[in-house]
């Protein structure tokens, strides 16, 4: 059975306040649609955590840097509702872009240093986008708890710093990203891949594990790791690597020697595709006296 | 007796669950403290709408442009908790600056375009800090109300289109200005006045009503309106205007000709005290044709 539609945000605030009533716990998992086996992955825990669980679907226009991103974003609404239907969703959010934004936003989330690395030059106004979405949801469905994918790392690292700055009383919960047989990270952009790109994509994982290996046996050099990683990149006219850049994994920002967990991130074009990972990486133990 | 005064964000949450949890609407009166006859006046209209009402009192550094003055900004806690008892207010939130800001924030409230007018330019970072602050006490409460003084207009045309913009579930309620009975706006900043500032004080609100003369007879060109509502502010060497503009009282931006409802607003340095006022003025009906 597809899980039920909801386009309006009376129409949802007004279910979900009918099944808060009641005493049960609501979880929210914010996509843009596409679903694929990551998604599924934050329903599953959801699902296990709270009494109803609320799928919302909207490509948010506001976190777009480039018009042709947006309008190249796939959309498969109805395989998404049966997916959901499957997974014991209760609500399928999908509301219409002029209901998120019957007039152009004048406020909107600053998130600060937060955005000064890796994504964030890239994509101007990205993650201030992400950011204000993401709180318009968190008002409109009042979730105990939201699910996020670990794959998008920054993503996750602004919206646990966004609901502890502005005390949304919300449990953020980040959910470990889920690969392909070759490790390639489950994205909806995937999608968008031809056959040799596909085969392509799977080096920006491998130059992720190479910088882990690097740093779980003890290289502490932040350019020499970077270096080795970069160096698993192949020499190839469809590849072009955005960036490579370990920071500390709360704050996003560079470290300069790797001396506890950090994040190794992630951006590589395939062709017109633009693809992003992560891995987190711990260090060994200091030695005592070292 | 006084309010019950509370201190930690988990202490109010936990009573006002245990309240809302009957029924009860939940009214909010954020304050910087230094109570007068204003706030009393939003405390009473929160009262007649809501069986709870919280005012919490906050200094909010984030908000203020100069170190002195939020050194000299007056804080009367016992006062106010005194007043509040005899209001009928339940709690009074004082929470420590660390309560709410444990870590400096790096997500804060972008307001756009709506501070680029009136006080915005004056006051660098001002509005992004009470709309920081606004909201957070919006998740920290989760009022079904929340009342602000029409005095401060530019902020709450600013709160408005926060609540507006991120779905915040709460009813914002603006409340008139309440006067001296020589016209003078009540502010906590009125008590840094020595005597003979407190006298030409009331030269802003004379400005005001100039301007709401030339506008309710019929001008329209808003460099006459200024220029007359300008000549009412003495030379005297402890006065100092720092604005007294037309702008449009939702978008707060300037008017070029004036054709419907405009927000005449002005910043009045008195010695080292600056007042705000403003007057919501409205042209007569335009003839036919015309």
């Amino acid at each position: 059975m597809n899980a039920e539609l909801v386009e309006s945000i009376a129409g949802l605030r007004e279910r979900l306040a009918r099944i808060r009533r009641s005493g049960a716990k609501v979880g929210l998992v914010p996509t843009m649609g596409a679903l694929h086996a990551g998604h599924a992955r934050l329903v599953e825990r959801a699902r296990g955590d709270c009494q109803s669980v609320t799928v919302s679907i909207f490509v948010n226009p506001l976190q777009f840097d480039r018009e042709d991103d947006l309008r190249r974003y796939p959309r498969t609404l109805e395989g998404d509702r049966e997916l959901c239907g499957t997974l014991g969703v209760d609500f399928v959010f999908a509301p219409p872009v002029e209901e998120m934004y019957p007039i152009p936003p004048a406020c909107r989330v600053d998130v600060g240093r937060l955005a000064d690395h890796l994504c964030g030059p890239y994509r101007p106004g990205h993650f201030p986008g992400v950011a204000t979405i993401v709180l318009k949801l968190f008002e409109i469905v009042g979730p105990d708890r939201a699910y996020f994918g670990e794959k998008d790392a920054q993503q996750l690292a602004i919206i646990r710093r966004l609901v502890s700055d502005f005390n949304v009383p919300v449990q953020v919960v980040g959910v470990p990203t889920v690969r392909e047989p070759d490790g390639l990270a489950m994205s909806s952009r995937n999608r968008q891949l031809g056959p040799s790109e596909r085969e392509l994509a799977t080096v920006l994982y491998r130059a992720l594990r190479e910088a882990d290996r690097q740093i779980s046996t003890g290289t502490k050099d932040v350019h020499f790791v970077k270096a080795k990683a970069t160096a698993e990149i192949p020499r190839d006219a469809s590849l072009r690597l955005e960036y490579l850049d370990i920071v500390d994994p709360d704050d996003v920002q560079p470290v300069a020697r790797i001396a506890g967990p950090v994040l190794v991130a992630g951006a590589l074009w395939v062709g017109s595709t633009r693809l992003i990972d992560n891995l987190l990486s711990t260090p060994p133990p200091e030695k005592m006296g070292s």
